[in-house]
């Protein structure tokens, strides 16, 4: 048994409130190492040294990592607390695993114990309700419609003429959102995450010259308002991007600093490091990164919250919006964004609240700070897999696996699941063009556990390298557009709103992987209903026995077969598991039913 | 190589900004592991695949519990930000730890790497800055000194003449602890933890009847104000407890329910669970553990919220205390804490506030709501070796060590070193009345990193076991006081203060132990001292011999020889570390300088 191994600690993904009346709670130990593993537990003010023995309840190995197994179960203790240790069983022995450490017995006294102390309703981590169920899609706004062509600013290329460079400019406007809503209905979205759309001087808007602003090449307050109404009128939630780790080089106040140097009413408001503050050839003041046009603003400063602030309340006030991601969330600090999140939700409760974060962002995701982080640990897994083919399904399934246990399992529901954005290649472009290692890539994120995020275009099979290349002209011309691989899309996300086991609902494992034929088969659970997705990551036809579930009733779900079926269930033959075919970078669903399975 | 037991997360013990220009890197390995382990980092926006191999430095061994090495490094990353992983080197292979794994050769891409995105200087965990230089005593008021007989509740027994039951009364008030004052300056103490005085049933006071009163058995608030401003003079600080998770029975909204029931305007200030609300035989209503006399308040009611905070600031405003001290903290939701915080330092930035906690607390001290905890686990270690006799040095060793790597070292310069308390056993009766246990146990804590406290009366060799027979009345009578153990303990609180690495300035480390001969040796170091203590915990002689360090000057303090000399030092022979003899349950205390030492 290898004791060193062993790893819990409480409030984070080890231990946490799921809702009001339920604790998770998770082990680590090594790989295959235990036999079993069960959590002991008692009420701390009716602690007997029997109490352990009679609350013990074994757990489920939840997944395992290239080193870890992971071991989880769901606790409702009647009166909100617990102290509770581990008892971990091996081949050879029996240990018991507490807060103070390791023994062969367990300890009577209660103050060794690991402590929940109190499940208080307010500290459980909840994010709007909506946001489990939506398939949320990604618009650059410059890059998805032109509707009116008044509004272009100076210089602007006609639509797709041109190849997308850091300074060029196609027109696009809220009118031209407004002008494909239904597009994007019939794709069966229901969200729309919009990169920058304040006052700014690039084409990407990261550096904004006025928070309460519209750009003006994309409308005015008033087109704002009437796209929001359009949107909420078909169900679909507006997301605003936040971009409060800096300004723009031409935001008023840094202007200021500029200008008047030392003498400006604004020097508190950004980290300067010396005077004569200027920008060149390195900014002598901190910044995004070492880019001089976007200094970085001084959250601490009672001054700056305020007016961040301010601006977070505006957009919902004024104009409805449903969320906000928040543009490099993890350089702000932490008090700035309880804050937020506190402004925030005295608005509209049941706002959104993402953070852009590319690693391990537990520190964020206490119920304090935001609802969900965009979940890049997910996109490389999917990408270093299903698109480069640089990872075996093992590697594949360990790492899926350890996303899976980063967070709370509540945290998890509302990760934002993108396989690309603006500021990474397209995923047809990561795949070098193949169109069916897209779709292997889609198949994952939208039977995944989260919250998916398409980025515009790449439904209908756009292509584009790194940013800037990756924000060409959405292409509207149909014979353009790959529409085999729209419908494709438009199915998946049917089949992730219809069938409870798709979606959040569904709980996921990996079943299985073969790292010599590059398959693996994972499925989703719910109520009586399993579904096995077996995915074919080889170029090559690949046959494979799946295992035997003792279902009464079993069909395969085919996705897109018609352009008018969503998808279809057709009945499989018992034997049929035993030897399945799956096509060169092809795959199959299997659905599972039986009433008395739980 | 041991893969599975390397661990390491951000944001927490393992990695911290410790103040605005440096942060703490914590690496956890297995025991015996590693024979090196070195930090690479870089900074994220100027990310070559050379930067980490030139950002390297080694990491320092810090400590060694039963299963685990722990590694410890501070950096100054220049712009506040760093990307970072380790390699470890055992006697055979060497490997690169990061965020997405272990590798065999450091993975170029970013992305996989650790993350402290910015260092934002609100986000850094700050006591107040007196916290780490002040010694605590605790007052239990009831049973302190009874300097105003006028007070005396009905029923008063004369002072110390009956054993304390969970009912009696003594009278002890606020008049009794301004008489003494000076006593408690010649004992060297600069900080007083008094148990709750706000009106209140019972003897204990955590029975709160009304949290703006003082209890009348203790004084009024003019009183209360004089006691402030006599401690303030002779720069001791004033610390509260604050008994918000429960009230009185007496309390009255509680009163109102009981009386009203469901027609109560305070239904929602506690957690009841039916009608009619009763106490007995089992509360049916959420309790302090299931004692029905003390229900829990519904701190996530705004109204229950907004009282308990005017309590809070109204103590510090009027009266000018210096501390709060948390009653049941950890079964208070995380979001009112948070809120108590920013009340409490809006009014006093340099207050303290201390949650009364038992078990492992990280979640509580991530700089958004305590301070400190009582560090119970700080006591047990102490406790079961020094009093006890019932841990061996190493297991002592172990634990100690742990305790010092559960949380940042800035959290545990502040952290409330306790032996004892109201509840709980006197040391001396812990130690089955041998007064040189206690005199180890105080050696061990006032040289300890962190803030100490002692109990009322164990200075003077009081005895009592649980409580209610820890809170006996204090013994003024000086024929029937231990005033040699009373000197010993001064002298010690003296060295504290005087000698830089005795206290909060010297970094602790365990040097040596045998567990046959059952004696320690730790050492605390400063600048270019050194102090080196070694502790007998046996009850023969032993002899031992000491690590050559080669220092120019050695000498060995001594302490309480005389009692007009807080401690002298003795000039000590080169040759004479080599076997020197400790006493019985005895220690001695050995200083090296040298001017080049770092």
């Amino acid at each position: 048994m290898l004791k060193e191994a062993i790893y819990h600690r409480p409030k984070n993904n080890f231990a946490y409130a799921y809702d009001k009346d339920t604790l998770h709670i998770v082990l680590q130990t090594k790989k295959n190492d235990m036999e079993s593993v069960a959590l002991l537990f008692g009420d701390p003010y009716d602690w007997k040294d029997e109490v352990w023995q009679t609350q013990t309840v074994e757990m489920i190995k939840s997944g395992s990592t290239a080193l870890h197994d992971y071991w989880f179960i769901a606790v409702k203790p009647e009166f909100y607390r617990m102290r509770y240790g581990f008892r971990c069983t091996d081949s050879s022995e029996t240990c018991y695993y507490t807060e103070s450490g390791i023994y062969s017995d367990p300890p009577a006294e209660i103050s060794n114990y690991f402590c929940f102390p109190y499940l208080n309703q307010i500290d459980v981590f909840q994010a709007p309700d909506w946001v489990k169920d939506t398939v949320w899609y990604q618009i650059f706004p410059e890059r998805f419609g032109n509707g009116d062509p008044s509004l272009n600013p100076e210089g602007t290329l006609p639509w797709g003429s041109a190849a997308p460079t850091a300074t060029n400019f196609f027109g696009g406007d809220f009118q031209g959102v407004i002008d494909s809503l239904d597009y994007l209905v019939d794709l069966g979205i229901n969200g729309i995450y919009f990169t920058p759309i304040f006052k700014a001087y690039s084409n990407h808007k990261y550096d904004t010259i006025d928070y309460m602003e519209i750009d003006p090449q994309f409308g005015d307050k008033e087109t704002f308002r009437r796209l929001v109404r359009e949107c909420h009128q078909r169900g679909i939630r507006v997301m605003l991007d936040a971009v409060f780790n800096h300004s723009g080089y031409y935001f008023p106040p840094f202007q200021d600093v500029l200008d008047k140097q030392e003498k400006s009413a604004y020097t508190e408001w950004f980290h300067l490091r010396e005077f004569p503050v200027k920008p060149e050839p390195v900014p002598n003041y901190h910044a995004f990164g070492f880019v001089g046009s976007m200094p970085k603003l001084n959250t601490e400063n009672p001054e700056v919250k305020a007016y961040l602030l301010k601006v977070a309340r505006y957009w919902i006030e004024e104009f409805d919006i449903d969320g906000w991601r928040l543009d490099v969330a993890n350089e702000v600090d932490h008090h700035f964004w309880r804050d937020f999140r506190s402004v925030v939700k005295a608005v509209k409760p049941d706002a959104y609240i993402l953070g852009e974060i590319w690693h391990d962002s537990m520190p964020w995701l206490g119920g304090d700070q935001f609802d969900a982080v965009m979940n890049y640990p997910f996109t490389n897994s999917a990408i270093n897999f299903l698109a480069k083919n640089e990872r075996s399904p093992e590697d594949f399934a360990n790492s899926i696996t350890n996303v899976l246990h980063m967070y709370p399992a509540n945290v998890n529901e509302v990760a934002f699941n993108l396989l690309d954005s603006h500021d990474t290649p397209r995923i047809l472009t990561l795949a070098d063009g193949e169109i069916d290692r897209v779709k292997l890539l889609y198949l994952f994120q939208l039977s995944f556990i989260g919250t998916p995020c398409i980025y515009y275009g790449d439904e209908i099979g756009m292509e584009g390298g790194q940013d800037p290349g990756c924000r060409a002209c959405m292409i509207w011309d149909e014979t353009k557009q790959n529409r085999e691989l729209f419908t494709y899309v438009k199915n998946l996300i049917a089949m992730r709103k219809t069938i409870p086991a798709f979606g959040n609902d569904g709980t996921f494992q990996i079943v299985m992987y073969d790292n010599e034929a590059n398959t693996l088969v994972y499925q989703k659970k719910a109520d009586n209903r399993r579904i096995l997705f077996v995915i074919n990551n080889s170029t090559e036809e690949q046959t494979l026995g799946l295992p035997d579930f003792p279902e009464k009733y079993r069909s395969e779900l085919v996705v897109g077969t018609r352009i008018d079926t969503v998808y279809s269930r057709e009945p499989v033959q018992l034997t049929a598991l035993d030897k399945i075919k799956v096509s060169p970078l092809g795959f199959r669903i299997f659905e599972y039913r039986n009433e008395e399975m739980v």
